[in-house]
């Protein structure tokens, strides 16, 4: 039986894995750092992916999740902050040259997304928002089944919705977006700025402070912390009201780990979301859910990339 | 040849015209008031088609582009705020049963959209952003070839991306969307405040105004109704970014009688957008034209949904 090969590129490690076609249950799994002093980032993926190659059976598809920006139609990679060298690297046809099978890359969000459509929480669904809240805020959408890329890829940066007009500066050089109001380090963030103006919290006096230490503290009453889980969930109400005005899906799926605070987090999302949506129909059936392939929605959003084209 | 009856629902009058396939020239058209005291407006619409239905040739179809919210898959009318008895009325179903022939309706922004992808300003773009900015602002959008709609035929609202939260209450119910800021009656709106404040301005003194006194003020170098323009401008850019990071199309199509205001009101718009984008990719080969279609964009949308189906 044919081999499927997925990748996902992570900011700290890359993944190669084989699929059989019809399970998702990896046949082999092989990890090589992102960034080493071993080689190009690009030889240590070549390396990995020859290490799982199969002995007997053919290989069908290589399969690529990394992150934006990259064009998912001439398999270009725009830039990629974290890898050296691929700045405008053509990664599929490179992977093609070399292993000379048919090789398809995407955006990982966009991917998790799809994943998440054909095999995971959105399953069933024809119009599907995800948005996975981590170090960043990324995301994707199917509309009509079918993911929706945009002429060069560059679609569903749902991450870079403005939530507040010349709010704080955003990585990507634009102000106000939700990223820079609700990603895991802009909870922080904002945490460390009300203790440095002298706010309570059981959090006060730490030399360091991540998302987590703030859901942490959320749970176990903090009001600070829960202030500050409830101040980016409003704002990450708004972004959704405005995507469900635009998409008008059946379902939002939340992925990424800031969306394991739980309802500390979604409790706030859906009131500002009741608040913010222009009419009730919006809300109508809409389920919301938390996303269910964890750290594997890129591997299995590349593979799902695989399995929904023709074999 | 067979016929194709389409339908154009507007605020004032309905539209009623006949097609052959191939042709976008109407074989017969008939016009009937939206509001008056001579029957229902069912009853007037479909005395309209009647009066239009063809003596020897079989009919095709009938298309319906009319005022939303609607769903196009169960051709229920949620309700027009114009029209008395259409709130939860299935327009589809009643035209197919007292016709007998195939119909469809569309939202008609919606189907503006695919008539100028179809037949006007986008043609052989396979990804589109159509915003037509008049009373209210409406759009559509087409992606990967396909009108967008989502679940309930209530996506691509585009004039209710929020570009000032917690600004100008908009027709809506929420606040600072973006037609409660560049629409005509917006536009207007805003030359009065300035010269209740004391703005001098040619426009000064005026019993009534309309975004249309404006635009001419603007073209006479009136520094009020040039600012005006500006400031809607600058606000639609802001949007239009936003929708490009969602949507990334090739192409934006502005229509309606605001967008008519030329430069005056085109250039703020491209000035703002370049400062928002977060990638100057989003602009690169970007197309941005001006609707083609103009007053026949509804009736030719509908002709274009009837086109674009299986004949």
């Amino acid at each position: 039986m044919p081999i499927i090969i997925a990748v996902d590129i992570g900011g700290t490690q890359i993944r190669v894995a084989t699929f059989r076609r019809g399970s998702t249950q990896p046949v082999e799994v092989r990890r090589t750092p992102t960034r080493s002093n071993d080689g190009t980032p690009f030889e240590r993926l070549c390396t990995a992916i020859s290490a799982v190659w199969p002995k007997s059976e053919p290989v069908e598809t290589i399969v690529v999740a990394s992150p934006g920006p990259l064009d998912p139609q001439t398999g270009m990679i725009f830039f990629a902050p974290n890898i050296a060298g691929w700045d405008n690297f053509p990664l599929r046809d490179k992977l093609q040259e070399r292993f000379g099978v048919p090789t398809r890359i995407g955006n990982d969000a966009n991917l998790a997304a799809l994943g998440e459509w054909h095999l995971g929480a959105g399953r069933g669904h024809h119009h599907l928002l995800y948005m996975t809240i981590s170090t960043g805020i990324g995301g994707g959408v199917i509309s009509h089944d079918r993911l929706l890329e945009g002429v060069h890829g560059l679609a569903t940066e749902v991450g870079h919705v403005t939530v507040l007009p010349d709010g704080p500066l955003c990585g990507c050089g634009q102000r106000g977006h939700l990223e820079a109001l609700a990603s895991g380090p802009a909870i922080a963030r904002y945490v460390q700025e009300q203790l440095a103006v002298g706010a309570s919290s059981s959090l006060a006096g730490r030399h360091s402070l991540s998302a987590r230490d703030v859901s942490a503290a959320a749970a176990g009453g903090d009001p600070l912390a829960v202030e500050a889980l409830a101040r980016a969930g409003d704002f990450i109400g708004r972004a959704v009201a405005e995507l469900l005005h635009l998409f008008n899906p059946s379902i939002v799926i939340f992925g990424g780990g800031v969306s394991f605070s739980g309802p500390l987090l979604l409790d706030p999302v859906k009131k500002s979301l009741e608040k913010h949506v222009m009419d009730p129909s919006y809300l109508q059936d809409l389920q919301i859910e938390q996303a269910v392939l964890g750290d594997d929605a890129g591997l299995l959003g590349a593979l799902s990339l695989a399995l929904l084209s023709t074999p």
